[in-house]
């Protein structure tokens, strides 16, 4: 029985986490935190889990966690990596979904996400939580980082295509719409249903934090300099990416092989679907996969790739339970399925 | 030329104020008041305003108005009244869209509103600028107090049947169903997009403010005593007001003299269309018109009337300048149409 | 191992039972009959089964279903009764999800569904699977009529009041909210996102086929006459059905008691939660759960009553494997938590 | 008074032409064809309209249309061409909504569209209806091509930059983002509420017919040759089309400098609103307003131009509306704010 903690339970991606462990047999969430919520019964905040989970929110306390075997930590961004150091401490492991720990460069983090990182000697610790690329070191890791959702479908999309050297690594484009669940359990006015429903709106255009972790975890793992135009939409949905890459071609290669070059590429990964439809966002919702299809525009030689995911599972929840699964040598679907 | 002011014009009613009045030539609107938004233009707080309305927000004093001759309220019910008494000596003519001046009866006020009415001296003069019962009593007010959107579509509904004495006037049910622009421009979590989208919630079951306008209006206009069982409903739509209304038939007529009856109610009505298919949302939408449908359950003798209004035209804005024409000698529908 | 059929499974429930029996161990889906998909692969008509579910669809041969122990029927009213007689010869017990052997009587059964039914000898001996009632009777079970999704809302909301004599079994008003998939997967034109989007409409008011189901059953389950006003109404959202009911209170208690009593005629239903909150469609989506949340009115002494459910779940797919854990033996939340 | 006849009304273009043109005092819309409604009242087909139109659909009689000033059709491409050459014989000037001429070269618009063009001598005679460039020629016209919805934001946002020589004219990317009001009146299963609602998908990647179109109307007012990768997709919502545009800078010059030059170009544009803030559907939805935001990406020196529209309105009939204007000498925005 794995016991586990989840560290800032009361947002999308706790209740995500919690849902999604609740059906298993062999986790055991032994304590959910919510500085706000603490006291509060779990189905009072999440009224989906009443009769599904039994426990209450309570104050976060890092250095005195208990008697756990693994901190799922659902925090913002800069509040992560507060708690993080003593979590790994009192933690026997620890997977943190937010941004804190997936860049190498503390110069870079702090450009994008505009506060100063304080926790810098885990950077180099932390395994960024991709399971396609980096498998074999979650498997090993104390710290991981889980990737976000927009570079989980970005990075995903693009992999084989610079593995392989097929596409030009600089001049990529990268069109992603995010459904708000994205943006947090949030009372923003921006997020409010009247902002949002009938409307479309780009946002951080140019300077979202997302680019350098895209660049850099491609960059890693191709061995090549890449640089990306990243376009981020709000689109009124609650749940999904859907992510559109163009890129230019540097051989010549027809649909099929493109198809058989990504399938081989993904041959070993159970939730990478390469598909010949083009994709869907309601194929994936609810799911912990990514769809992808691969098209070639004949006219101008370029590469075309959608990449879909739902935000809240192979996004944030979903992936985090498939690197705890990989961590502790279990079947990487367990549970996701 | 009509000069007007708008006083808290920074929500979506004041928006929809500014974007009816823009296409007037008869009409100017020559001051905006935000106290949040003072010195901002109204395109910075609302774009589509951009090219169409040339004024910024200022401060709201209300003894120091200075020349216009009618003055919109559109502050929240509680802030109106403490503002409309100098309003009214300042403009030549106030309507107010809040629930402030509605009711006769300062208990009842205070019971469903929750706190104090600081401006009880104006509750005798102010007339409900519901067009269709007062409009001569309209034509010569100072003070009118436009209708709130779900009491609009609740009395427009069952007025005909009430006067002609053909329901019970007790046990009426009316569920109505509103577009979330109804609950104001805010950033209240319980309004954000994933919180309402693919999603319905029932709400102040049994105490909703909007009760004891649908009675007493209804009483007056009928001579009777009324009781209601009134449940609002949030659903995820931006616009509209969907209201159900069921009431015991105490006659026996066919469906055919029904539609006659309520046709010939309304014939002076340019805003109100009896309808013979099922009333929709989208009918009405962006319209000042309200659609009613009327059909007789044969096996309970029972009278279903469907009513269904664009909560912030004919429910608020539209309803508002419907009253500003007849006050001013105007065709009722002037700008409307 | 249950060896299970789906027949008419290209639909929303057909792919919702495959979806929530692919997670069984227990249960082995053999085959899927779709007669315009025969020949397709069942990932291709519902791709987000890709990697899930390895069939194709076959077309139906009803009497020759082969060795199966359990046959879903997710055929359309009126095409569901020619194929179950030589269902339930092959198969050892049929689960029909249509409205064809909900009532007992032909006339009813004709004059709601305007077409003759051509299997009435069956009537008398399918149950209504709805197992917060009948949970004995399912249990020996050959054919099992699985409810409505309106049905199954308002039922579950009014047997309590009912069976404890609390409410008025004439004059009850109940009005629902559906979601669009309660409409079946269709390319009907007021289905179009276009006409559904912003838009809310009731349809068949005061003739739907689902008043006699819930009148019926109530009668049986209560021994008392019932008469119902039922209002159904299309709103812009994909799953969900939201049910509001309003009856006469005969009896005086307290809000309280009142709870009480729910709670304990529903402790030992798993899927049945009475919440003090108001329900929301959200907390019951993608659940098998129908939330209740009970009030009085104390102004006029009646009865609130709100029942909410997922159509396709606690309304269809779901409540269908309910009954078949009940059928075969095995705890009743069985792949269902 | 201008005598308008419109020709396949029944659609949504159709609906917003009248709509539109019902608020006109100097324009009178005669008749109203629609061969499917022929015989029906309008306001049966739209019921919107009921109290605002007081007319019957007909069924098309080209060479008989009777006296009219101008004839808008809103047939399906492939329909419109064969009534255009009687059309523009009965009527004296004609507005095609359709795609049928909008391309100069027959061979391009049979590989896009994918059947023969019957009316290739009209071709060259025709008007592309883009005011914002053809605003003398359109003056003078005899028949004119409204534009494309997508072409409209993309050509409009993309103008500037390469009349300018800003850009790159070859690698230039288009991603736009369409309601689903834009694929017009339909039954299709694939527009079907629960399909689209919660969803997003990509379609015609790289053969979309509005490729051409964008491009040699972008060739012949720059002069230069174009070549774009354009990606549409649709998302759930019923109205707008958002349009992301990425090319390269040739030239330096700042993001001041840059929104300088756009609102220069479009100084006598009354419809084209250059706008400091990111662009959204919101603020365009229901006017005849184009919103561009242009950003300068720093890092990779690229050009990022968002272009939002109403698409029924400056994509389809209020851009139909304004080239009437201008063929009949009025104000260009006549009717249209």
């Amino acid at each position: 029985m794995i016991r586990a903690a989840i560290v800032g339970a009361s947002g999308y991606s706790g209740a995500e986490l919690l849902r999604l462990l609740a059906v298993r047999n062999d986790v055991s969430v032994e304590r959910v935190t919510a500085n706000a919520a603490a006291g509060q019964r779990v189905d009072a905040v999440h009224p989906v889990l009443a009769g599904e989970v039994d426990l209450s929110f309570e104050a976060l306390e890092p250095d005195r966690l208990g008697d756990v075997d693994v901190a799922f930590v659902a925090l913002p961004s800069g509040e992560a990596m507060k708690v993080v150091p003593a979590l790994k401490e009192s933690a026997g492991r620890v997977i943190d979904l937010s941004g804190d720990f997936r860049l190498r460069s503390v110069p870079l983090y702090e450009q994008y996400y505009g506060h100063p990182h304080t926790a810098p000697g885990l950077l180099s610790e932390a395994v960024y939580g991709l399971p396609e690329i980096n498998r074999e070191w979650i498997a090993h890791a104390r710290l991981v980082a889980n990737p976000g959702c927009y570079p989980t479908s970005a990075i995903l999309g693009l992999l084989p295509a610079l593995q392989k050297d097929l596409i030009a690594a600089e001049g990529i484009v990268i069109n992603s719409l995010s459904g708000v669940s994205g943006a947090g359990r949030s009372a923003a006015p921006e997020l409010s249903f009247v902002e949002v429903n009938e409307n479309v709106r780009a946002y951080k255009v140019g300077n979202h934090q997302h680019i350098p972790e895209i660049q850099s975890v491609l960059e890693q793992a191709s061995g090549r300099a890449v640089s990306v135009t990243f376009v981020p939409h709000l689109v009124p949905l609650t749940r999904g990416i859907y992510t559109t890459i163009i890129a230019d071609l540097k051989v010549s290669l027809t649909e099929t092989e493109l198809v058989q070059l990504y399938k081989s590429a993904y041959r070993n990964a159970p939730f990478v679907r390469v598909v010949r439809q083009i994709p869907q966002i309601r194929n994936v919702a609810y799911t912990n996969f990514c769809d992808i299809g691969v098209t070639i525009e004949q006219r101008t030689g370029r590469l075309v790739v959608i990449s879909v995911i739902d935000n809240l599972i192979k996004g944030a929840a979903g992936q985090a339970i498939q690197n705890m699964n990989i961590m502790f040598g279990l079947p990487e679907d367990t549970g996701l399925k």
